[in-house]
């Protein structure tokens, strides 16, 4: 995961946004947090809502001011609603993650590699947001388009959209291992199944399978054939069947021969 | 907005998680709340982490079992964390919007155009998300790419995260024009398709009726269950069955009773 992240969050009210913003980060892999003047923290409801990611607030840095909490950032990113006065460079969440990557992949130099090339995410509160004065602070602003007729967004929810988008970018750009987990719908054509692909003649055969017990139970009758087999056979052969799936449909179709042949 | 999305709340215990999922639903221009017995609704809890989206708790239908849940609809997708013992179709959030807006896309006909090509997205209990049968119910499931070392996505997060794809996909694609669309494959889930897709419910009655015959013909015995039925299941709702392959397999099943029974 991209490691050059840094999670802002400015005078929060309420604790239990601070906990669900940690544990969001950590679901997301995110590590770094710190609260600007938080109204109470530590607190016990934070530590609830945060479930398995006590660590971050653990490790979270309390400061006074937002210079402190920007300290050694290249560039700030602010959550922002739409409609400010002055217009500034703002991004949807997707390309908030492509640019952080962009920073992400700068060189490095020096002793301290770690705490380079760090960007702020900075969030507002709960109330009203980042003011004007704070998001002329930023960079860039970051817009979660929502709905104009309802358009406010809880901070922490807001929080799991931007730290979703950089998880996403993270796994499609790195193309590691761990990529798979954002990777394609699993189907058994794909990597992935548990059982090989059956093949189109075993398919074929289940198809004829079908259609003498079909014959047999007087369901198909071949001298008024209509669109019955080509529908069958369009049906298992677009389904892309596994080979036990082959399996399990012969081996029923042949219990339902020797019912009918025991019963005579 | 795509108007087709039954969100669908299963067993929830926390009556905050059910605002906060109002919430984000209004947020993203979602409107379709079904909730799968609740432990508290209506709550005031709820009611106050909706905030201004309290017309989504009004509008919420709670029914008792996850079959009513599904009524009517042509696809479902389960939220899944990892690591099922059968691998199924799973999505990113993305490529579930992508998929959303397919159905979503389809042509409608008939009267009630309004409830056509509804997608249910089903989110399981707090504590353990959806059981396997539920999973199994569904044609696709949607995982979201978390950490691996702390996966445990809070309920109203995930909403969240699938809703803001939803919306995304929404917003990226109205803006392209559907003309530059390339031809996608036909399927059942396209146009051009001669046969209505089958509802969910069509194709479980399918799958029970297939075990029900499975069990006479002493194919199936229900005390060593294996995973037959999974695996059945996981065929034919892969398949996206229309309506007369339903029908011909429930009137080929109908035959084999009666050929058994007339041996008799």
């Amino acid at each position: 995961m991209y490691s050059n992240v840094r999670i802002v969050m400015m005078y929060t009210s309420h604790p239990g946004n601070i906990g669900a913003v940690a544990r969001a980060m950590k679901n997301m892999g995110l590590g770094e947090l710190c609260l600007v003047s938080p109204k109470s923290f530590p607190d016990i409801v934070a530590e609830r809502r945060a479930a398995g990611a006590k660590d971050i607030l653990a490790d979270a840095k309390v400061v006074e001011t937002f210079d402190e909490a920007l300290e050694g950032c290249v560039a700030v990113v602010g959550a922002s609603a739409r409609g400010r006065k002055i217009p500034w460079p703002v991004m949807n969440p997707r390309d908030c993650a492509k640019k952080v990557r962009e920073f992400a992949l700068l060189p490095k130099t020096g002793s301290d590699q770690e705490n380079q090339n760090k960007v702020a995410i900075v969030f507002g509160r709960e109330d009203r947001g980042l003011t004007n004065d704070e998001l002329q602070r930023c960079n860039y602003h970051v817009h979660i388009p929502t709905n104009p007729d309802y358009g406010s967004l809880n901070v922490a929810m807001a929080l799991q959209v931007v730290a979703y988008e950089l998880r996403m970018d993270y796994l499609l750009y790195s193309g590691l291992g761990d990529a798979t987990q954002a990777a394609p719908t699993l189907s058994p054509e794909n990597d992935g199944w548990d059982e090989a692909l059956a093949t189109s003649d075993e398919v074929e055969g289940l198809i004829g399978h079908l259609e003498a017990v079909m014959i047999k139970t007087e369901f198909f009758d071949p001298e008024n054939p209509r669109q019955l087999i080509p529908r069958l056979r369009r049906l298992f052969q677009r389904s892309r069947m596994d080979k036990i799936e082959v399996n399990i449909m012969r081996g029923f179709l042949n219990t339902v021969l020797k019912a009918i042949k025991d019963k005579c």
